[in-house]
């Protein structure tokens, strides 16, 4: 018999590679490649939802941050200082509102430009997918059931050698003095059966090679957003450090010395001699 | 009498305003204008301790964070992708551990450069102006002292105005028949006392003025040192996506394919027809 090509040479494409049935370890039976191909499929959906899980987590944790920076920047320490180091003390305060602020924001579009459509892409798709199981189980049900027709009627000679299983992928030889009605009838709705697996076969693991090229995509797509969202967020905070750094640059001893003895000066008229 | 000029004009000097006591608003007493600056030099030391505690509770928060990234890093969702996506997806995971290693950073770092600084300034302070307080109460009581000895000596004479006491700076006159030997000599003490007391009073005073600058200068410098260290933060955590972005760069759909093909293909024989 010829030897077959790989219906897409180089690209290790999924519709070369699971005709045969994966022998189960455990011992009993055995399970259709087309099987690890769907279990693959209901994988990469956990995987998603789980790294949607994983930024969720991230989420509480930057909302944690902000509360707390939040809750500091409110406090009343050293409120007392005056002048323009008061002025700069109040700023260094205030920006860790400004930093709470820039982490509640990163904490925001995380959820919706990151967790919400990892979690929500392809909703339907466990439904999908066993559909596709069903179809394409359906198939070799009915691949197994005409199989078993042919070996019903098939006669049984002694002396002949039972031919290698269609699975093998050898054709099936009946040797027979006259091949009778039946069988030739039983024979072509086999491979009618067969051929309708084959095309389904491959149409159906076509398309979930491209499902999962798109699911990684997806994936990389949104965890580059999740990149950039770092980056914006790195430089969103570095700039409420800037306000902090003007009011620094103009603190100044004299001025608050200035300021504060208006306030406070009991008098300066100096003790003269007392004089007789 | 002629005018008095400040001894130190247009700087607001401590030495030129406070000599005069303050009378106490809930009625009862004065306060040496001299306490108020004693008071000003607490409350400075007072602040520069409140500072610290805050930059404590900073330095908490950035350990409290970089514990919850440290702990998210090592968290397993996920862990099954392959590939390169896989490695992309655990570098996300890695650099969350890279994050809390800046923060710890930081937090180590605003420890030693920031809080402890701050709250080790001149340790001895308290004490040190509690030795000041007495010094110049002492010369002050010496100073009150010798005017009641002025005072017991001073004859009475019926119908001469009492001169305004010495505090307001006007002389005080006594007319006298015959000024006596101990009048004169208290006169003298008393004088020799006061001139204790005023130059004391414009070394201290200027003293704490001068302190009060160092005190103001030294909480600029280390919050300017806070600032910066909030720039390097943002820069080195704004480094930890890097590696991330570069795997990303790297997710490949086809390669991906090719390896868990390779690992968990069932078999390439395509079915053909059942032959009589």
């Amino acid at each position: 018999m010829p030897e077959q090509q790989l219906l897409k040479p180089t690209e290790w494409s999924y519709c070369d590679y699971f005709w045969a049935d994966k022998k189960d370890p455990q011992g009993n039976g055995t399970m259709a490649g087309f099987e690890l191909l769907l279990q693959k499929q209901l994988k990469g959906k956990q995987m998603q939802k789980e790294m949607s899980e994983f930024i969720r987590e991230r989420i509480k944790i930057e909302e944690e941050y902000a509360k707390n920076l939040a809750k500091l920047s409110q406090n009343s320490l050293a409120a007392q200082e005056e002048g323009s180091l008061g002025e700069a003390w109040a700023q260094v305060k205030k920006s860790l509102a400004d930093e709470a602020e820039v982490h509640l924001k990163f904490s925001a579009k995380l959820h919706s430009e990151v967790e919400k459509p990892l979690m929500n892409f392809r909703e339907n798709f466990k439904k999908d997918m066993k559909k596709c199981d069903h179809h394409i189980a359906d198939l070799r049900k009915q691949l197994a059931s005409r199989y078993a027709a042919v070996e019903k009627v098939r006669p049984r000679m002694p002396g002949w050698e039972k031919a290698a299983m269609v699975r093998t992928g050898q054709s099936m030889t009946v040797a027979l003095a006259l091949p009778g009605d039946d069988l030739m009838r039983c024979v072509d709705l086999y491979n009618q059966a067969q051929s309708k697996w084959f095309e389904e076969m491959v149409t159906t693991t076509l398309e979930l090679e491209r499902l999962e090229v798109e699911r990684v995509e997806m994936i990389r797509q949104h965890l580059c957003q999740y990149t950039q969202l770092r980056h914006e967020t790195d430089m969103f905070n570095q700039s409420t450090v800037e306000p902090v750094d003007q009011l620094l640059r103009k603190v100044d001893p004299a001025k608050d010395r200035e300021l504060w003895v208006r306030e406070h000066k009991t008098g300066n008229i100096r003790p003269v001699d007392m004089e007789i």
